[in-house]
């Protein structure tokens, strides 16, 4: 199994993955070797599938791969990849995505494409709009391997009741692997393996399930690839947030004989191809990596990695090398510097300064000390002079004058970021983002937002746990400890604290994850205890800010409900719950 | 037919515009009042459909308007409304919009809802995303109202064949009636009407088409409703991008006894309900209303309209009363500002001429001009000492140095709407949005982008038909004839222009459309005549700006691919075709 990370779009780049990881499998005597959902487009490629020359080329790219295999001597080995493909011989119709296209398997092998099949499940809901972009699939392949019977799926495939699952029962295949993108998600823990135990029992065969690595835009794949036995014991596993060949011996039923059944099972029609019938000699098998899971309850340093995963890969994937933040001395700028130090290097992270005469002595203290603990790029630009001009050519007070620091801030770090050619990064939190508690164009500028998805007080929770990371691992904790400690206040007049407009965060983020991550209305809120008064206030505030959070950069998603795509709703929508 | 512009989530303002409006159909002495698609919740509610507790309240508001208008002494009238309902009884299951949502109908008649149906057809492509958000329907109503039978359907349902339409045929009706929420659209002309007379044919019967108008978030709902007989003759018609109330006598065949159908026809069964079998006495008609239509050929002044409406939709239902525009001199400042003053009047517009040393004389006595002609705000900030402060504590050259000027132009603009309250609107056009051709975070602040979807070819065609309007009526032509006639150019440079970086526009434009509008592949646009190296150039920086147009303000849609949700693909996609 391959948990790869290939790049949207980048057909040259992820083929040579393939060719590359084909080669390194074959080498350790593989006998198939299987990749991600749609491993030569990469995943998610949204709208991108409604393009015809897109399509083609994709499915020129699958072709070509299976050439170059051959041609480097590899096309005796079975190459299990995901593709964009196209359902041909479909009419143009009412509810089918334009050109058909499909989310398919290809078996390479022998310098051919040698069989395809479509994902049959399409999931609709939150980031996935598969029925906008795909047409469903109708087969299962079932490919006899050294007298073994394995059959394939595409990820949904192996979480619903129902098609595929049944047809692999059916078809009394010996092994179900299925290929997937499936994104990482805050409370998803040991599910992927849960489900594999259930399944395997179900149809009693061996489940494998090979996973993604790295992150694409706002998605990040955490790997976690594994294989149980037909009893459900977990036989081998990789590791999560990493790229890995997982190579591993099974011990396989032989196929029996089943006759075809009369109609397909479920809509799903068992296609089958034999590569080989005749079994492989007895070997010794190799060792199965079995990559122990960090403690379950060490939830804050799986996202930590998560964040970091999701910052390295939009950071090159978008062509950058380096980043840009603008440290204030507070929480979410130090967390922010402190993940892209562990995503890029310090050498690749520039941290800029940007004190007001409201800026507290403690705040430029508080980002000095960072910068020196972490050793990255620092530099203290005083944006007096700049408000100043300003305040000598437009008259404004109150919120209109808070937001200009905030907006000639903004300003100041994108010309460095066009000058210097660094990546700005978005340093707003969750409860900031759900309340509307930034500045359009000030402090919400940028490329990426490294912790958007990411509550406040969690905020605080990933700190503390890299401080406490760095002091087992015995280094100096990067994060200075008053950064974390202090009150928060954007510093935009004298004496303001964050407090002064919103209520305690601990209130604040358990009212936020229960309107938007549970989706309860007014009264389900003051029925669970909530205020009245605070729900009507927090409510007014979330639904006020969905242009805000409209214009924000994008950030790594690691829960179900994440501000972006998720809970769209018109801007002119006037409905509160 | 009651052609009217709800507000999204307004759920109380709806239902009072449906209340003052059945009233306005009672006094007129009409038999039935029918209503647009989801008027009770507006149109379109995206993933508000996905909330509970808005179902809940759609529900509730349907069945509170029925006894409401029992209540006013309406209860005796028919009064059909398009809304947000549940299916009930449906367990979750894969594919299914959670809590089941539907767009439905519902008949109010005797301070109830007597009967209510859901849409059939769901819309999946371009700016519709309605398999995510509902369940489909599976019945026709069929209501007897005086002795003849009326069907109704949703808006989709009239345009695709089978399901309801063929339903209607097997149940014999008299007329079909279908709630639509139709987005206009430049290329539509007569397509709606086309299509009515075809369907009349079809099915032998009367068809009316009752359209919303207004606009909402990024949509504009052209009205148009009209009524053909069942010959296909154009029986009444309503204005375009108006509200009005089309009120028409209608000679209608007595029902007939159909036995019903054993089985559902097309999935769709057939559900009747009786409020009257007696035909209605003898009584003169009055006299249909036929709007005409402007000249076909005035497909400009079209889309002047719809943009217009675009405006004035977005600032009023936002709750702003006054907008701002920077303006340049040049031509998409001036007919932004023109779009404004046309849609919220002179007194609601706010000017600010904002020059730079590279500012050329011509421009701002342009821009001057065009604040006298038209009668708006005006004043004149130089930005030359804010950008002298950021040269003081930052270097900057070239393209840096360039787009500063941009933000200090941004930031100004956005302080002066947090001081005064006013909607800053964004200039940019969709060459420029296409190619990239704009400032992140300067050119392209602001809540709303009038003509972010014309092209810069038909940003000079608008300008010149509404100078030509002026002139027509006998009024000063609003932009000076300058800003048309000059050579393009941005002005962050000494003599600086457009074509510098970009090919001139017609070429430009027609590639563009080539490229976007029709999902050409760099081998078709080639063959189609365009210049290899241009091509490769031009979809490079098509692709490139992704990113920047996901951060730029929403705007009026009037393309069937506006650049803003039709076409969206990841932002580190590394395709180009």
């Amino acid at each position: 199994m391959a948990q790869v990370n290939p790049t949207v779009g980048d057909l040259e780049g992820n083929s040579r993955l393939v060719a590359d990881y084909a080669r390194r499998a074959a080498e350790a005597g593989a006998h198939l070797v299987v990749f991600p959902e749609m491993v030569i487009t990469g995943y998610p490629v949204e709208d991108l599938a409604l393009r015809n020359s897109f399509v083609s080329a994709s499915v020129k790219a699958t072709h070509d791969l299976a050439e170059r295999l051959a041609a480097e001597g590899l096309g005796d080995l079975p190459v299990m990849v995901g593709f964009l493909n196209r359902r041909e011989g479909l009419g143009a119709r009412f509810g089918q995505p334009a050109g058909a296209p499909q989310n398919s398997t290809a078996l390479l092998h022998n310098g051919r494409v040698q069989l395809t099949s479509a994902k049959y499940h399409l999931p609709n809901y939150g980031v996935f709009d598969e029925f906008r972009n795909f047409v469903q699939g109708d087969t299962l392949p079932v490919v006899r391997l050294h007298g073994v019977d394995i059959a394939f799926a595409i990820c949904e495939d192996l979480w619903q009741e129902g098609g595929p699952v049944k047809a692999v029962r059916e078809a009394q295949a010996g092994m179900l692997i299925t290929l997937n993108g499936s994104p990482y998600e805050r409370d998803k823990d040991n599910v992927r393996l849960e489900l594999c135990q259930r399944r395997a029992r179900e149809i009693g065969a061996a489940v494998g399930y090979v996973n993604m690595s790295g992150a694409e835009d706002e998605l990040i794949f955490e790997g976690d690839s594994l294989i149980v036995d037909a009893d459900g014991e977990l036989v081998a596993r990789a590791p999560q947030f990493e790229d890995a060949l997982l190579i591993t011996d099974l011990r396989l039923p032989e196929a029996v004989q089943v006759s075809p059944p009369a109609a397909p099972v479920d809509g799903i029609r068992i296609v089958r191809h034999t590569i080989s019938s005749r079994p492989v000699a007895p070997y010794e098998p190799v060792e199965p990596v079995l990559t122990p899971r960090p403690d379950p309850t060490d939830d804050i340093g799986e996202v930590y990695h998560a964040l970091v995963t999701g910052l390295r890969d939009y950071v090159t994937k978008n062509g950058f090398t380096s980043t840009m933040v603008a440290l204030s001395g507070g929480i979410d700028s130090a967390l922010t510097a402190t993940i892209a130090t562990d995503a890029v290097g310090p050498e690749n992270v520039h941290c800029v300064l940007l004190p007001s005469k409201y800026s507290s002595e403690h705040s430029v203290a508080d980002a000095e000390e960072l910068v020196k603990r972490q050793g990255v790029h620092g530099r203290t630009i005083p944006i007096e002079p700049i408000v100043e001009a300003f305040s000598g050519a437009i008259t404004l007070d109150g919120l209109a004058a808070e937001n200009l620091q905030a907006r000639v801030r903004g300003t100041t770090v994108m010309a460095l970021s066009n000058q210097e050619g660094h990546l700005v990064l978005a340093t707003g939190n969750k409860s900031e983002l759900a309340t509307g508690y930034s500045t359009l164009y000030g402090d919400s500028v940028g490329g990426y937002a490294p912790i958007k998805d990411c509550w406040k007080t969690v905020v605080w929770d990933l700190a503390r746990w890299r401080n406490a990371e760095a002091e087992r691992r015995g280094e100096v904790p990067p994060i200075p400890e008053h950064s974390i400690t202090k009150a928060p206040s954007a510093e935009l007049r004298p004496g303001q604290f964050d407090t002064d407009s919103l209520p305690d965060y601990r209130l604040l983020d358990s009212l936020l994850d229960a309107y938007i991550g549970t989706d309860k209305g007014y009264l389900e809120l003051t029925i669970a205890g909530f205020d009245p008064e605070l729900v009507k206030r927090v409510i007014r505030l979330v639904d006020g800010a969905e242009y805000k959070r409209r214009q924000y950069p994008p950030g790594p998603k690691i829960s179900s409900r994440n501000l972006s795509r998720d809970r769209r709703v018109p801007i002119t929508n006037r409905w509160t719950p």
